[in-house]
């Protein structure tokens, strides 16, 4: 997907130029996985023109594997970005619509060959959300997966501007959801996603407890039992520059909380939670059986994706590891 | 209509900014006229959101009228440039399918109200190429206007890749030049557009010359007998860089042609004719009777548009006149 | 006005390109009642060139009726500006002598004709300042909407460095605001351009207190006693990146005060006042008899304009009501 | 002084950014010679704030002496430049008016402790038009510079917009004329500051002919017997991107004629005729004796100016040499 | 190998920013190559910091593997580039001394393992030209390819400002050209690199045929029998802007010569020679036994990148074949 | 040096612009005390070419003498900086082997004319850890300064990175410390240059408190009794945005104490500590005696700077006395 911002913290029709980088939902983990050293494949559909082959060969600078890309379709999905400061928030207006990648279709991609030899699929609610026919591209894709005993993560992902063709993510999601083994939420997306709500909390306190957070697990997890573990992005949003950042992890037997990264001065927030999304799988695939390792390294790297400009997460294993033993000290490297 | 380019001559996938203007054909027409001094309304639909505001805006910043503009649809619409140089051409990625523009139905526009006090209205091919009720619509407003005894001048604008939506020019647009009075158009415009060819033209000689022209124009007027004058542009493409630029005029019994500019160091030639169109309206507004006049100000406008950046023709009527009057020599004014 | 700023935080002499916008104390109020969809008439006196020319243009864009621009005179008023950071504040350099507004001449504007249905008129405390002619207008103006039943408000607007052509802010203003309705300033207003002191009130505590405000506006009520109501803006300046920002009415018998927004990560200063003056006249004529309200969506119109490059403050009425329902958490939209 | 030109070929109101150096008759010349490493000192009155101090500061840059700047006055004198293209011709809009250069007085230079040690003086038409003071100052200087036995050369230079203080450049330069050594010019300039046209000359022809410079060269010298030289520079304007350049001096005795050079892509025309004195003061001072060297040196000099931005001509004595030589080739030099 | 450059026309020295981009002989090759839809791998030494990671990266976007890239060493190659324009060529520094590539040494590079499925291998003077160490890499790399009957092409490139290690290109390439089977070169590589110039040619004519690059290319055959075709490149450097480009082949019996392309509005002549070797690999490739055609698509090729930014050649196959039948007018696709 | 850093927050790979600015520990002290008004002179060594001329031209333009720079040598010293945000630390990587300035020879720099009529002499444990050659001309300069009983100051600066040639700081920086009358550092400097650590100081706490510094400078005193004065500069790292900022000084019986600035938006912090030198020595010199209000003036001066983009301090007495002076509100001066 093209991203076009207006520069610094210009308005739209403040700028007669805008900077055009790349990202999407998956192609943000994707590149995450990439930066820190995992073979990695994203799969989407591209239009054969310079738009579609520009956001190819960008993430094949990263290394991400592109083999399986479909070629076709009328265009590239596009998102207008403008960054907001302090009360005044980021604005996106999403020009998706028939886009190359809503247009997939079931059959176009052979699954079976994009999963030899791999171990994780990842999806997020963005796909289901663009059309009927990407939906059941990824319902498809998480078929095979289980099929070939492929470890299936998702990011629920609720944007209510997109589920525009029709069907609700209440009606499309669940039965993708029920398929999957790690799920990545926020107490939004349960609500709106899955209708689920906590339970026995007094939501009407300032800030939402952890407990929140419990009850909606347990609650997802009842549901949907192939859910191994459900994990919650904790975001507080003091202003557009100032975030605190976290996150929670449920195994269906014990809570597992990160440390709280106060982000005073945010760069570039769009891609946090999909670096979020990066970092667990990196942290899964990587301490096996250490999961609060591996949520402590997801918190850590998104916290420093808010410090990098664009949708994709540019650190390292190593800056993530000083960043989790502590050094929040910004000092200078030389 | 947003236009994104390439800044300089940057290859798409070249640049991570992209330059952010607006344009199209008829909003390049109305900012010609509305730089002339001619009172000139701009009547389009645009997506309510911060791009389709935006682009009214800069509409009103040069004094066109955007009173009638319709609010609504889903997105404006988009094309992507890419500046060639002397061999290599410049390239246009159309992304204008379901625009705001193109969803825009008949009975949405009071054509009465945008036409009272009106003396002219101008439509261009590429309405009618963009969707069928776009086309509905441009043969709604010419009927009206020639209801109102409203001068109907169009531009034949043959574009091969729009006409996408199942219906061929020379299916649709017959109709429309039917009722129209002042056509603009070039060789191919009318073998696309009209299926009109030059007649007992040796066309295999190295460059077609003005009996070819006489010869289309011609037929168009026998075919067309509303027509009252056929305008064509010559374009003589040394390289992206270096082109001749001309017109003729014939009008049903006489040829004028104006001079011949080289324009040796292009800044921007897209709106060309566009602005030789506004020119050759404001010829006919300001001069009534001297179409000779009229031609080579619009040959003299639309050879300045070229050194000009963006789609619109930033020009005072001073500045072509000194140009029509032989001062070519690019001095410094100081 | 043009304004010409160096980039981001670099120091005059440090850049070798300029931003150029355009601004001006009643431009500004101008363009924030456009955008609030107030009908709204800007006059000034421009030179009739090509930076005249875009001044006018860039007004016209957001809507702002320019039809009685006086053309004439030499020059346009410019204004230098570098922004500072944290303890380095931001620099003005005035370069506004002999322009062409401070050329403006008594008889010059028909005011009859440029108050012909209107209900407000705003001058603010520069106009005076720049010349004796230009304070002779203002003058006339005034005393025009008086006679025509037209509200008057004023910001007093004290610039040390402007008031050089021989008289006093002291000894020129006292005449403008006796017959002006409403007024604006701060306590360093007050006491420059009124000799109003704050009456009873240790001021040798750390920060000015609500009473101090109190007394001066009841003092100026006395003075005055067409003056109906008066406000003022309340700055608390902890760096240059991080303001306090709120504001205070008086009616003459009831104190209203607003929240206290922290601007943080300020992008742009400049204009705020205006945008608080802009807001305050929205608020007036839209929720006639709730000053509570017009004051609650002046501050928070004018914290909006903090976070926005340029003189003018571009939001809408729905943003502003946004931030004053309590959503400051400049959260993403999409 | 401060130049303020768009980016690129945009026109006025067309871009937010404005590139900023400096400039102007006097400095180009000043710059040139120091960078040929020529001592040289460069003597005006700049405003004492930051913009008079970059300007200063830019000028020690090139090792341009300061030392006797004066400091006072109100504002840095500004000209705005468009740069033009093909048959659109550059635009310069002067903003000089009250700069702290025209309020220069006689007394506020010691000249003789500015001559001590030097040999040369070099004055442009430009300083006596911008103010009565400014051209006593240059009187001033002139007759310190007789009485000390220093060679004083001049540019005629005249520039119509300027010369508003209410005396016309025939009433006032003759004075300063008749006390110079080398004179500067063109036609127009002989024309408009001298009243000398050519005599016996058919100026009816295409071109106007080297006769026609020998013709008024004659006459400047009769008329002003200290003169030692006439030169003139010959600029063809093909259009505004290419431009022929060349120059002949006349000594009273013999006509040179430098090469004619062809500048098919100019980069930067401002500052020609300056680069051209610059080289010409360099060459008369190099090889004495040797005015066609002088000349050929001046014309390549000046040539490659064409080819770089900003005022300054940024040269090497090495470099024009390698022209004068006759390597017009433009290879890679690595 | 980062390349620095100044923006525009912009002399060292005059702009605080410079635009970088990566290049340098060999790597310039497989882009073009890799843009051509070749499977190509490019092997060098880099340093492992982000400097190299990131050169590493830009060449994976074009899909040019890099898996036998060697990492060590201090740092990455620098080039500063100035874009000369009209009679101001170009200019050069060279920043490599000490580079990751020049501490290269044999057995660092498995060239069995890199060639192992090849079908060519291509080196270029440069790479000899920098250390003795590179130079033994180079000999080592050509024997194995000999060995592994791969075919050798290189390229002469002359540069004097290189080969600063004790040896000079004389006596350190005649033995790795004998190992070569097709030779890229000019009169002056010939003429510097293997003491070859043209016999029985009267050179003092304006011009130098094409018997004088016949006459090299049999004496290049006759002094290295493994070599099977010699190809000069054509430049006539009209100006910096404006060149003539061609090139001609010399197969043993029978010369072909190429069209010769007039480009007029240069945008970047850096690695100009290494697209058109680009082309002629891909030529040689694809058309065996068409060596007209490999020549002319090679021209071609190189002609296209002359309108391109930075070292790499971005056209596609169709592009150039587009030029090769005869289009060179530029024209706008869309 | 060329200091080469990408805009913004960019990381390196993430843009294709750099910014360009000259910089380096004894330019950036020299720099400093120029804008003070203190008469400076820079010795170095630079490479003749274009880019060793630039940085001389940046040295001048702040009226920096340059004359007794040595020009020889291969390059430029280069560093590149890309600056971080919130918990990323700003990274730079070191390109200044080989550089000129690490090439420079005893004897190549007349020391005794450099010292004609100075009184103050400041060098940096930069040099000496660049090459032993460098290390020697130290040693050369402070003995000659020694010799003619000139005030030498040095900054220990310690940079791990750096200290390649085989020598450890340990070794080489005692010899030139002892000898040195005023001594900048902070604790890491002490224990890594000198192997001083605090005595008696527990350090496990969690900031290091005022009595450290004590200990640490006594004992510096101690073995080196030539010193007089040892300061230290207290950096607290919140984060990259966010620094407090402090500095102690102990004249041997002692402590004198600095205010803390909290600098909660930093623009650009390298250069911080050399602007606190430049700082001290101008108290030092202004204000002989009183070495609180030095250390006072340093603080705030470096304050400043991090307000300052580049390594340069561009700030006037002026500024820095008014934030002495305790207005650290950051309000715009207009």
């Amino acid at each position: 997907m093209l991203r076009l911002a207006t520069p610094g913290f210009l308005r739209f029709g403040q700028s007669d130029t805008l900077t055009a980088t790349f990202g999407g939902g998956e192609a943000n983990v994707a590149v995450s996985l990439a930066n820190f050293g995992i073979p990695v494949e994203f799969v989407t559909r591209l239009p054969k023109n310079d738009l579609g082959t520009a956001c190819m060969m960008e993430l094949r600078k990263f290394g991400v594997c592109t083999d399986h890309v479909v070629w076709g379709g009328e265009r590239l999905g596009i998102y207008f970005l403008e960054t907001g400061a302090v009360s005044r928030g980021s604005k996106v207006i999403y020009d998706r619509a028939n886009s190359s990648a809503s247009g997939i279709q079931p059959g176009m991609v052979d699954w079976a060959d994009v999963f030899d030899g791999a171990g994780w699929f990842h999806w997020t609610g963005i796909t289901p959300a663009i059309s009927q026919s990407a939906a059941d591209v990824c319902l498809e894709a998480i078929q095979k997966a289980n099929d070939m005993d492929i470890t299936v993560s998702c990011d629920l992902n609720y944007r209510k501007n997109l589920w525009k063709y029709g069907r609700k993510a209440s009606e499309v999601m669940p039965e993708l959801v029920a398929r999957t083994d790690i799920i990545l939420g926020n107490e939004e997306d349960a609500a709106m996603v899955l209708g689920i709500h906590p339970e026995g909390v007094d939501v009407t306190a300032g800030h939402v407890d952890a407990a929140a957070y419990e009850s909606v697990s347990r609650q997802i997890m009842n549901r949907f039992p192939r859910c191994k573990k459900v994990i919650t992005t904790l975001r507080g949003s003091v202003n557009a520059n100032h975030n605190s950042w976290s996150g929670v992890l449920w195994d269906g037997e014990k809570r597992y909380e990160a440390p709280i990264y106060q982000i005073t001065h945010i760069v570039d927030r769009v891609g946090g939670g999909d670096s979020f999304m990066g970092g667990l799988i990196y942290g899964f695939l990587t301490w096996p059986g250490d999961d609060r390792k591996a949520l402590h390294f997801a918190v850590a790297a998104s916290c420093l994706k808010h410090t990098i400009y664009g949708d994709f997460n540019r650190v390292t294993v190593d800056e993530v590891l000083k960043l989790m033993e502590g050094d929040a000290s910004g000092r200078v490297s030389r």
